[in-house]
């Protein structure tokens, strides 16, 4: 029997995204080869990382808009590292916004650059909110922020409107709903919430924005090599773009991200409206920040922990604890995350509220 | 029917590997959920990453000598930058050998932290050789070496006897042959050949090397960092490390190091011994140094390239097109290619005599 899986990533995706790829490991596109021998420069495998940065940008709206996608390796914190790399003039500066603890970890590396102003931070409550009065220099590079914090369960719903080059961590939440994505200068987000399994990360730049910094760059780190070598400049991680470009297939022929915006909010409204019917629960993040994709949520009483464990094991939910910086629950309903998981755990609060 | 892979990388893996990784995909150790899907601060998926550092230094009889092992992200080409990063010192030195392409790009990387030494090179010949003949400075961090030359197909088969730190990339030829793995501070390899799918890079540090530099380190790029969390600083490839375990596992139960070396001996005689009595072929590498891993050859006369071409791929072989930069063919015969397919390859360049 198939588990309800809330993990917070690595996490679900589609099951049809892992019958392809558990078949492309045995015999890929009938070539007789699997997916995992195959050479990255075989016209098959260009075709595929073709075909993923196109559909990258294709699904955010930004096709023929003067963008550029990579598939690159490290995780969004090599990224934290490679934006001030790229962006942050030689004794220049930038501005982050802090509203979690992956923003932290790039304010970290941003200030191995130069001076790193944080214009706002929600760290005084936990990172329960997501700042909104800010003012944001008009002598940075850029300005950079997180769209949605995993471990805290808040989503931004606006951003700033400046002159400034935004850019953004979009790991939790990119392909979840329907923004401008053109108002961004640079997004990255790791693959393995909405986009794929773990091991490559989705980088957006925008044209005309690189190699003005004044700083001499690692080639492995320089987006411009990565841009002028097609996203190969080195060994890409072949399966996992491969199994990236599934999933954004996936979205594709569901209708795209205006489709999956409606079932995600239909989703998160359901779960959010028991929660806050619900005696025994109540939401961790403050309710106009609340994230479409991950629900964090806390027992009003302790005691009854134990129980309500027992309870969603039984129903066979798996990946709710929350983080151990939060604590409580944590229900992360990406993408792939069927409606009918998240009734599951709706009845089983509902089950709770009627046993005790 | 199943092809003769003898791509150079990303390149064959055992055929139980491939069934394996392909059942995990769907269902990963009957847990309901795909390897894909799973947290990799699940129990599951502690214990893959922890048997994978142990069985590494198992392998290569590294086993309570003092070592650590990581599979980080990024490639070799990352290990390129964070070699330097973490051992040369602060306006020190650093000596590298210099036997092919990726020689050459590690050293570019070195140049951007300090006085790069090249003590050897064998470029004016098109690295068909490994020099043998050189000093290695008393004063330098370190000595930094490519123990297999992938694209021309050479191999060290021994390394200097020194008090300097050594540093080793073994990306295609690691886990292939005994030798004292011990002589090295730092051994790194990317997966692609011997070990696993493209995604993650194994970097093995002996204890007492690190933070001797008074170098600043961005963390991603920090060495220690990586160690003192496991191997997850952050999420870690999943995937590709649980297929580099397979892989290690796979090896183990067939005797180890020491049984697969002579399997590749095997392999690597016939094929240069067809090559050598072969009157239509002739050898790239010089006879002393050519490698066990990567086997390249030309045809003496050009003008058969479309009749041998032809015959190899109705033979069901692949991937054996020399690099753009060496021409010709180039046969790789990592561990997990079988001695039957390197016999296939042998009897088309013998049907090839015979016809003409």
């Amino acid at each position: 029997m198939k588990k309800h899986n809330f993990s917070a990533g690595p996490s679900i995706l589609p099951q049809e995204v892992f019958k392809k790829a558990s078949q492309a490991v045995l015999d890929f596109n009938n070539s007789g080869l699997s997916i995992l021998e195959i050479s990255h420069r075989s016209k098959d495998f260009v075709a595929v990382m073709d075909e993923a940065r196109a559909l990258a940008l294709e699904l955010l709206g930004l096709e023929g808009k003067g963008y550029q996608a990579l598939f690159l390796q490290g995780g969004a914190s090599l990224e934290f590292l490679r934006v001030p790399y790229n962006l942050m003039k030689e004794g220049g500066k930038a501005a982050y916004l802090e509203t979690g603890t992956w923003a932290t970890g790039a304010i970290k590396q941003a200030k191995q650059f130069g001076e790193t102003i944080v214009v706002a931070t929600s760290k005084e409550e936990n990172f329960s909110y997501v700042p909104k009065k800010y003012e944001i220099p008009s002598d940075v590079s850029y300005f950079h922020c997180t769209s949605n914090n995993t471990i805290f369960g808040t989503q931004m719903k606006e951003f700033p409107k400046t002159d400034i080059p935004l850019v953004c961590d979009m790991s939790s939440d990119i392909f979840s709903r329907k923004i401008d994505y053109s108002q961004f200068s640079l997004i990255y987000a790791g693959a393995q919430k909405n986009m794929g399994p773990a091991g490559t990360t989705l980088v957006i730049i925008k044209d005309g924005i690189l190699n003005k910094t004044g700083r001499s760059i690692p080639s492995i780190l320089d987006y411009s090599q990565h841009i002028s070598k097609e996203s190969m400049l080195n060994t890409p991680p072949v399966f996992a773009v491969y199994t990236s470009l599934l999933t954004m297939q996936w979205l594709k022929n569901l209708g795209g991200v205006d489709a999956i915006e409606k079932i995600n909010e239909t989703k998160a409204n359901l779960l959010y409206k028991e929660i806050d019917r619900n005696p025994l629960f109540k939401g961790v993040a403050k309710t106009e920040d609340r994230s479409l994709m991950n629900v964090t949520f806390t027992l009003n009483n302790p005691e009854y922990q134990e129980i309500f464990d027992k309870m969603w094991k039984e129903a066979n939910i798996s990946g709710i604890n929350g983080h151990r910086s939060v604590g409580g629950y944590r229900a992360s309903i990406y993408n792939a995350m069927p409606i009918e998981s998240v009734e599951v755990l709706i009845n089983v609060m509902k089950d709770l509220e009627n046993k005790i």
